[in-house]
C-alpha cells in the first residue's frame, strides 16, 4: 500500500503533480518499476503470484503470503516485459527524467537472477547469462521505448546475507552485461529477508559498509554509479565520491531527517544539517501507518500541518519570555523552536550540566553512538540563536519557576523507570524483590554507575521491549556480567522487529553469552531467584544476583503538578501559561517526545497549545 | 487506519452519503464511537494516549505502541465526554438511527471500568460505581444530545479471558447501573489481547459459546440485547432469540459472507445462504491491506469490480458450453457463476464421486468441520442449476477433453504436497528422507488413509505455516501417536496469528503432548533422525520414526499443459478456450482459488479472460 501505481492517464497525470512541482525547484525526478514477483502480496488484484520457476516466497508467514506462485511462461515474461516498457512510457510521459527498473531486493527480477529461485532450464535460466535475460530484455526494450527521453537507470542487490541472491562475483559480471543499457547503475545490499542489511539500523551497521563491496565491482562499470551506504555524513559522502568507488550519493533517510541536506552543504552550512541517526524510527512508524522521524518533526507533516523543514512562523507575542525546565529531547526542540520563531527570550533551564536529559547516557551504550546526533544538532542551534540561553546545572523548584519572571513555562522534566517490576503486562509491582542482592533500574548503572559484584548474575528483565533491555544486557555482558535477559514477549527486543535491528542485537547477545528467555512473564522473586510463567503457563525460574528492570517508565512531572495544584500563585506570578509535554507528560518514544516540543513551539498561539490543531487527513476515494 | 472519523462537517457529510444509501435499502445504521485509551496508536494525531492511571497498555510490541499514557484528569474526562458528545451529534445529524458508545474491547471506557488499568482513588476510580463514572456520565449527556433522536446503545465486553476486563458479575451490575440511560446493549467477549474470543475462529470456538454468559447477565437488563456469538446458522440465532437471552442477532462476519442473509431468511430460502465458516481470512486479509472472504468473492469487490453478490450478467454467448475438469474450489465455484449466468450447458467433472477436492478430507480434520460449509453451499447450488452436471468418479485425459464437445475448457486440477522436503527457506529437496521408516504427504494421511506403526514418533515439518502442520499434528496425536511439530517461523501454525487461531492451537497442541520446535530449518534426515539449525544457527536433532512434510504444494497441471503443447488438436477439436485456475494455476489459500474460479466466470468474455479486468483503486487525497 506504499507504492503508487502507473497504469493509466489518470495515474500519469497524478504523477505529473508531483514530478512538476520536483522540477519547479530544480531537481530530477526518477521513477522505479517494481514487480514483486514470488512475493507480490496482490491485496488488491488478487491474481496468482509470477515466478521463474514455481517456488514460493522465502518471506514466512504471517509477513509473507503463503501459496506457490505460478511459473511464467514464454508469454508472461513477453506480458510482463511489456508491462515494464508501458510503464516506462508513462513514466516518460509524466516528466520523469530516470526510469530506473528494479532488479533488487530479491523481487521479480532478482528472482530471475538468482539460482534460488530460478531453476529454467529453458533461455531464462541456467547459466548467468540465461538468468540475466529477462530483465537485459526489458532494460533493452525500456531504452528502445524512452532512452532518447529519460536516463535508464536499475537498482540491483549486489549481496544478500542469505541465498537468496546472488554472488558478488556474479553482480559484477551482470553490470557488465547490462552495462551498455543503462545510464547509472543503482546499487545497493539485501533482499526481502534481510531488508536490515539495507535500510541498516546505525546499532548494527556503519555509515559506509558497502564500500567494499562497491569498490570489488567498480571496473565492472564505466557508467556512474549511485551507491547507498546509510550515508549521513557530509565528509564520508565526499570521500565516497571523491575515491571514484561510487559517483552519486543515494540516501532516503537522510532526507527524511533533513530535506535540505543538499542546499546546506551547498550553502556550506553543514552545522545545519540534521544528520539520520539511523535509528529506524521512519520504517517502524511507516509499519504502524504513519511515517515520521526523530530527528525532524516536519517530516510527513509538511502539507498535513504546514509545516516548513526549515522556516518557522514569528511568533506573534514578540515579548514572550520562555522558561523550559528540562533540557531533555522534548523541552530542546520547543525550545529551540521558540526561539527560531522570535521569543524575546528563552531560558532552557536542566539540573544536569549538559543538554540531551535522558537520552545523554544512551549515547554511551553499545551500538547507540549515533543516537547521539540528536543532542549534537540540537546543541549547535542553541549555542546559535543569541535569544536562547541553556542555563545548566541548576535545579528550580516550583516557588522559583513563580518568581522566574516568565511569561511562559514549559516544563519537560522527563520519566524515570519503575523499580517495583510492575509491566504493561501486570500492572502491579512484582513481589519479593527484596529477596535478591541487587535490583537496578536503568537510571541507576546509566547516570549513577551503579553495579553488582564484577561477573555476577545479572537478570535484564525487559517488559518494554524498546531498545534499552537489549542495550544494557549487551553492555553488562561486555562488562563481564553472566547476563540472561527475560521478556514476556514473543521476541527479545521485539521493536527491533520494527526498527530492523532485532536479529542482529539478538545474534550479538547469542554472541555474548547472554541467555534469553522470551515469552516469560515473571510472577515474584524470591531468595536469588526470579519466578514466574513461560508459554502454556509452563513454570520459569532463574536463579540470578541481580536484577534490571526495564519495565515501564513513569512521568516525572511533580513540578508541573505543583504549579497547577495553586493556580493563585500561578496568576500572582505573572506567568501567563504553564504546559508540560514530552515524556513528563506521557513517557514515549524519542519521536515522539520531541514532536509534542515542537508542535507546542509551532503552535504556540493557538486557542489550546496544549492540544493539536486541526490537521489535513487522508481521505479515500476509489477511482476508475 | 480501518476506522471512520466523525470530526466535522466533511466527515459528516461522508457519513451521510452512506448512511443515505442503508436507509434507501430499508435498513437502520449505527455508529459506534471509539477512543481507544492507552491502545491507541495515535498514528497522525501524534498526541500522547490518555488513560485513567497512567498504565500502559496490555498490547506488546510490535502491534501495540510504546510508551506510558497520560493520567486523564477531571478536565481530561470532561473533554473526551464532550468529544463523545459531538460525535454523537454529527452521527445524528449525518442519520444514524443508533449511537454506539464503545465500552468495550479493552478500550478507553472498559480501561475505566477495570481494575487491571484503573487504579484512580478519585469519584472516577475505586468501587465499580466510581470506575464506570466516566462511562455513565458519558452515556448521560449522549442522550440528553441526541437521545430524543436516535436510539443509544453501548458496546462492552461481558468477559475477557485475561485479568484486562471486569469479571461477568460486574458486568452485570454495570448493565444494571446504565441500563436507564441505553435503548439497547451491544454484548460480546475479549479484549485487544484476546481479539480471538470475539473475532472466534469456527476451529477453536463453537457457534453461540457466548449464549451461557449472556443468560447469566440477562435478568440485570430489561432492554434490548444485541449478542455476538459467531452467529452462522439461521436455526441458532432463532433459538437464541426465542429463548429471550439476547433479541438481536450480532453478526458481522456472516453479513461478510452473505450480505443477504436476512432476506433470504426472510424470503424461507434458507438453502441459498452461504455459511460463515469462521476461518477469519477476512481478519488475516484485512491484516495484509485488503479484506476477503473465503465463502463469497464478491466481498469488498460489489463497487471496485461492479460485483452484485447476487445477480450475475447473463453470458452474451449462451450457446457456451463448458466443460470444467475438477470439482475442488475453484472449478465448482467457476461452474457455478457460468451455469448462474445462464450458459447452455456446464458439465463439472472429477476423478472423486463427490465435490469438494481436496477441501474435502480437510473437513474431517479436528476443528475443521464447519470449513464443510464452503462444499454444501456449493453442492445445494449444483444441485439446483439444471443447467449445471456434475459428473463424478470420471477422469478425462487430454483426448477425452479435445472429444468432449465443449465450447471452452476449465480446467482446476488442483495441487500436490511436495514429497521431497523442499520448502520455500531452501528451494532444495531434504536429504536423506529414505532414512526414515516413513514419510508422509498429506495426501497420503488424508486420502490415502496412510499411517505408521500405531503410537510411534511422528514429526510434522511445517514449513508452510498454513492451518494443514498443525492441524496434521492434532489428528495424529488424537490418534495416539507421539507427535512434534517442527517449523522454520517464529511461531507454530504462524498464518494462525492472523486468523487468531493460533495462541488457542498452540495451546491445544501442547496439551495433548506435541513438543514444538520454532525457529527450526531442517538441512537433512538421517537414520531415525531429522536435523537442521535452529535460531543463532544452533545445530538441532530430533529422532523420529516418521516425518509428515507440510513444505510447499506443486501445482497439478499436466492436463492443461497437454491441451496446450498441441494447438493444432486444439484448434480442431472445436474448443474456443482452454484455462486454468486455482491450485492447477498457482495453489494458494482457499479464498483465493475460490476467487479465481468467480473472477474467471464473471469475466468469461472479456478479451482476455486469464487475467482480470482493470478494477476500480483507491486514490488518496489529503483533506482540510
Amino acid at each position: 500500500m506504499h507504492s503508487s501505481d502507473i497504469w493509466d492517464d489518470e495515474d500519469e497525470r497524478r504523477h505529473k503533480l508531483m514530478v512538476d512541482a520536483v522540477h519547479d525547484h530544480g531537481a530530477l525526478a526518477s521513477i522505479e518499476l517494481h514487480h514483486g514477483g514470488a512475493h507480490a502480496m496482490r491485496r488488491l488484484s488478487r491474481e496468482h503470484a509470477l515466478s521463474p520457476s514455481g517456488l514460493a516466497g522465502e518471506l514466512p508467514p504471517p509477513a509473507g503470503p503463503l501459496g506457490t506462485p505460478k511459473i511464467m511462461t514464454v508469454e508472461d515474461i513477453d506480458r510482463v516485459e511489456q508491462s515494464f516498457v508501458d510503464a516506462a512510457v508513462r513514466g516518460r510521459n509524466a516528466g520523469y527524467d530516470i526510469v530506473d527498473v528494479l532488479a533488487g531486493y530479491g523481487y521479480l527480477f532478482a528472482q530471475f537472477l538468482s539460482p534460488f529461485h530460478n531453476h529454467r532450464n529453458d533461455r531464462y535460466g541456467g547459466s548467468l547469462e540465461n538468468r540475466a535475460r529477462f530483465w537485459v530484455e526489458t532494460l533493452s526494450r525500456v531504452r528502445d521505448a524512452v532512452g532518447a527521453d529519460c536516463a535508464i537507470a536499475t537498482r540491483m542487490s549486489v549481496q544478500t546475507q542469505g541465498p537468496w541472491g546472488h554472488t558478488l562475483e556474479e553482480s559484477a559480471a551482470l553490470i557488465e552485461m547490462a552495462d551498455p543499457l543503462v545510464d547509472l547503475w543503482d546499487l545497493n545490499v539485501g533482499s526481502v529477508l534481510d531488508w536490515g542489511s539495507d535500510i541498516s539500523p546505525s546499532r548494527v551497521i556503519p555509515e559506509g559498509r558497502n564500500m567494499d563491496l562497491f569498490t570489488r565491482i567498480r571496473g565492472a562499470t564505466e557508467k556512474p554509479i549511485v551507491g547507498v551506504s546509510r550515508w549521513t555524513s557530509p565528509d564520508s559522502m565526499a570521500q565516497a565520491v571523491r575515491s571514484g568507488v561510487i559517483d552519486i550519493i543515494g540516501s532516503a533517510r537522510q532526507s527524511i531527517a533533513d530535506p535540505f541536506f543538499p542546499q546546506k552543504l551547498y550553502e556550506g552550512r553543514t552545522e545545519d544539517i540534521r544528520e539520520c541517526m539511523g535509528i529506524n524510527h521512519c520504517i517502524s512508524s511507516l509499519d504502524r501507518g504513519n511515517m515520521a522521524c526523530a530527528q525532524n518533526a516536519t517530516a510527513g507533516e509538511e502539507y498535513r500541518r504546514g509545516w516548513h523543514p526549515e522556516r518557522f512562523e514569528p511568533l506573534e507575542d514578540k515579548n514572550a519570555s520562555i522558561l523550559v525546565v528540562g533540557a531533555g529531547p522534548a523541552g530542546l526542540e520547543a525550545a529551540i523552536g521558540l526561539a527560531k520563531r522570535g521569543a524575546e527570550m528563552v531560558h532552557l533551564v536542566d539540573s544536569a550540566d549538559q543538554v540531551g536529559g535522558h537520552l545523554r547516557p544512551v549515547v554511551e551504550l553499545p551500538g547507540l553512538r549515533e543516537w547521539g546526533r540528536f543532542i549534537d544538532h540540537r546543541l549547535i542551534q542553541v549555542d546559535k540563536l543569541s535569544n536562547l540561553q541553556f542555563i545548566p546545572a541548576t535545579t528550580l523548584d516550583a516557588d522559583a519557576i513563580l518568581d522566574y519572571g516568565a511569561s511562559h513555562v514549559v516544563i519537560a522534566t522527563g520519566a524515570r523507570w519503575l523499580r517495583n517490576g510492575l509491566t504493561p503486562s501486570t500492572h502491579a509491582a512484582l513481589p519479593g524483590l527484596d529477596g535478591l542482592k541487587w535490583v537496578f533500574t536503568p537510571e541507576q548503572l546509566l547516570l549513577g554507575g551503579e553495579r553488582p559484584t564484577p561477573g555476577c548474575r545479572v537478570s535484564v528483565y525487559d517488559a518494554e521491549g524498546g531498545y534499552l533491555g537489549s542495550s544494557l544486557a549487551q553492555l553488562l555482558a561486555n562488562e563481564g556480567y553472566n547476563v540472561s535477559i527475560v521478556t514476556p514477549h514473543a521476541s527479545v527486543a521485539a521493536e527491533g522487529d520494527l526498527t530492523l535491528d532485532g536479529p542482529a542485537v539478538r545474534s550479538s547477545l547469542h554472541a555474548s553469552g547472554v541467555a534469553m528467555y522470551r515469552d516469560v512473564l515473571l510472577t515474584e522473586a524470591g531468595l536469588g531467584v526470579l519466578r514466574g510463567v513461560g508459554e502454556f503457563e509452563v513454570p520459569f525460574s532463574l536463579e540470578t544476583d541481580a536484577a534490571v528492570l526495564v519495565t515501564m517508565r513513569s512521568p516525572v512531572d511533580d513540578l508541573y503538578q505543583q504549579l497547577m495544584a495553586d493556580r493563585q500563585a500561578l496568576d500572582a506570578s505573572g506567568i501567563d501559561a504553564v504546559y508540560c509535554i514530552g515524556d513528563a507528560l506521557s513517557p514515549r518514544p524519542l519521536a515522539e517526545v520531541m514532536f509534542d516540543g515542537h508542535r507546542l513551539a509551532r503552535e504556540f498561539e493557538s486557542p489550546d497549545p496544549s492540544s493539536p490543531l486541526p490537521y489535513k487527513r487522508e481521505s479515500l476515494r476509489l477511482v476508475d
